[in-house]
């Protein structure tokens, strides 16, 4: 094993042929004329040194690195986003790029653009927090071609993809009023990282439940048996509950069964993401599944119109999912 | 917005000083005497066009990126995973390593190393499956400083993070038959993604029965109500389960309470994890808990080891996690 790297030069001496003979076979590059027995010989010189092409090299020579930056924290945990985060790294893979997610996640606005920028990435997804005018400039500066935006609105400064979580909790307060719940509540998770999808949620809820004319409560809860029983309270004196999802359901029934609230003949509980425990709890739960089948491919597809604009787009978004009530004994 | 991204050498032309000056600015090289008015006008100019100076460049010029690659499908999912990814990030950009997660999941062997080594990483993670000597050795040339095999095994060509699953399966069983179980069960989920792990959680526990002279019983088990229900004759003949984790086991519960087989009266029931839901369920569940605590720093401080490392070590293997018996009601 070498200490130092095997260059195209050595690539170049050992097969007999110029270095920019090499460049040619092992880029791929358009119109070279160079024989298949040449490019055989230079297929083999590498092969035998252990010759790896530089992505940095390429870069800075075609401009272009294949590369498509997500920032880490910005993809929330969950069997869902997983999922759909493989496919997406399917769908871009078989598009000839590399999705790569980025750690240093205390990075937000300029200095974040920059870290990104460093790698020379055709494209970056964030979060839309963490784009702002200049980082997105410091980004297109640095020959980003698309920045997209994730989050629960569509960003002013560049293209989004919004995640509907207030069209979630529309649909579950609108079915617990179908139901006959007359006074309901929605949870807010009291932890940090699940807070502000839990408001969007809520006004969801709020808009629904205003335009039929039934009270809703705010529900501010830790995930903790303690938390919940504390505002027994609360859960005694409405008829329905929106729970966030499927974990704060469990969470709810779990201590209004110990406190003998019934489910749902005392209270209706719907939850959110149809895990596998929405089945397996008792009243089964009536949870919203999101439907996000569409979402990779329409956002491959709308990265690569992104990356092939000569300027960059106004901000515009796509909305690539789809929440739907499934319905079991909890409601 | 420039379609052209500004050079260092616009920045020199701006502030008045050569391009080497703006060099020795903007990568904080040693030995470099420029005055502190200078460095401003650097700082500045380049701030103005916004410049970010290219990880590729740098990459050719120190050989050193500081990018560290981790392969994206060899992290397991789940809070665990990801709150230990989330630590290791912290403890590399404390460092000074920026983590990345690279997609293109289907490739392994001398593929997958050329695609990773095209980033130029100093180091780079991998599941032990993907990791044969060949890649090993492209991953070297290309100048990787340290390899890691991450797996259930140490790897016999490269340093390996191995987490001990069959620790997890010993420990579990031998609480079962400290509990009095005369004859016990050990789930192997039937997912593909699962079941490897599954299968060396089985064989700890294997080895601890078999050494106390306690009949174990291998059930293979896909994720289903329906999958558990076929095995009711498997439930009924055994006094304690080990269920894999602690989905497997409120899975289980919940088809032994529509069966009418109480637990722990009946079979008493171990999982693994530490969930949430483990102490929600009713009654509340006896789990293995990974302490992985110690992981990220241990693993930080190995790959720095390994990089500063002139000629790369021989295969060894460190070792952090440490399950640990977490005794509730279902046992």
């Amino acid at each position: 094993m070498n200490a130092k790297p095997p260059t195209s030069l050595d690539v170049a001496r050992l097969a007999g042929v110029s270095q920019a003979t090499v460049s040619y076979v092992l880029n791929d590059r358009p119109g070279a004329r160079v024989s298949d027995e040449t490019r055989e010989r230079v297929r083999e010189a590498a092969e035998r040194l252990g010759y790896v092409p530089h992505a940095g090299a390429r870069t800075l020579r075609t401009g272009r690195s294949g590369l498509i930056l997500i920032s880490m924290d910005d993809v929330p945990y969950g069997p869902l986003a997983i999922g759909m985060l493989e496919e997406l790294d399917r769908e871009l893979s078989r598009r000839g790029y590399t999705l790569v997610q980025y750690g240093a996640r205390r990075l937000r606005g300029v200095p974040a653009a920059r870290a990104w920028a460093e790698l020379r990435p055709v494209a970056v997804l964030a979060g839309a927090g963490k784009l702002d005018e200049q980082a997105v400039a410091v980004l297109r500066s640095a020959g980003v071609k698309a920045v997209v935006a994730l989050g629960a609105h569509s960003s002013a400064v560049t293209a989004s993809v919004v995640v509907d979580h207030a069209g979630i909790g529309a649909l579950a307060a609108g079915h617990l009023i179908d139901r006959g719940c007359r006074t309901i509540a929605a949870v807010v998770p009291a932890e940090p990282g699940l807070r502000e999808m839990g408001e969007h949620r809520l006004s969801g809820a709020r808009r629904v439940a205003e335009a039929r004319g039934v009270p809703l409560t705010r529900a501010d809860l830790p995930f903790s048996e303690e938390g919940a029983a504390a505002l027994l309270d609360v859960w005694r004196r409405v008829d329905g509950v929106f729970a966030y999802n499927d974990d704060y359901a469990m969470l709810l029934m779990t201590v209004l069964r110990d406190a003998g609230v019934a489910v749902p003949g005392d209270v209706r509980m719907v939850g959110c993401d149809d895990l596998p425990l929405a089945t397996l709890l008792r009243p089964r739960l009536t949870t919203v599944r999101i439907d996000v089948s569409a979402m990779p491919s329409l956002l491959a597809r709308r990265l690569e119109e992104l990356m092939e604009q000569e300027a960059p787009a106004e901000p515009d978004h796509i909305h690539p999912w789809n929440p739907v009530l499934v319905v079991r004994e909890s409601s």
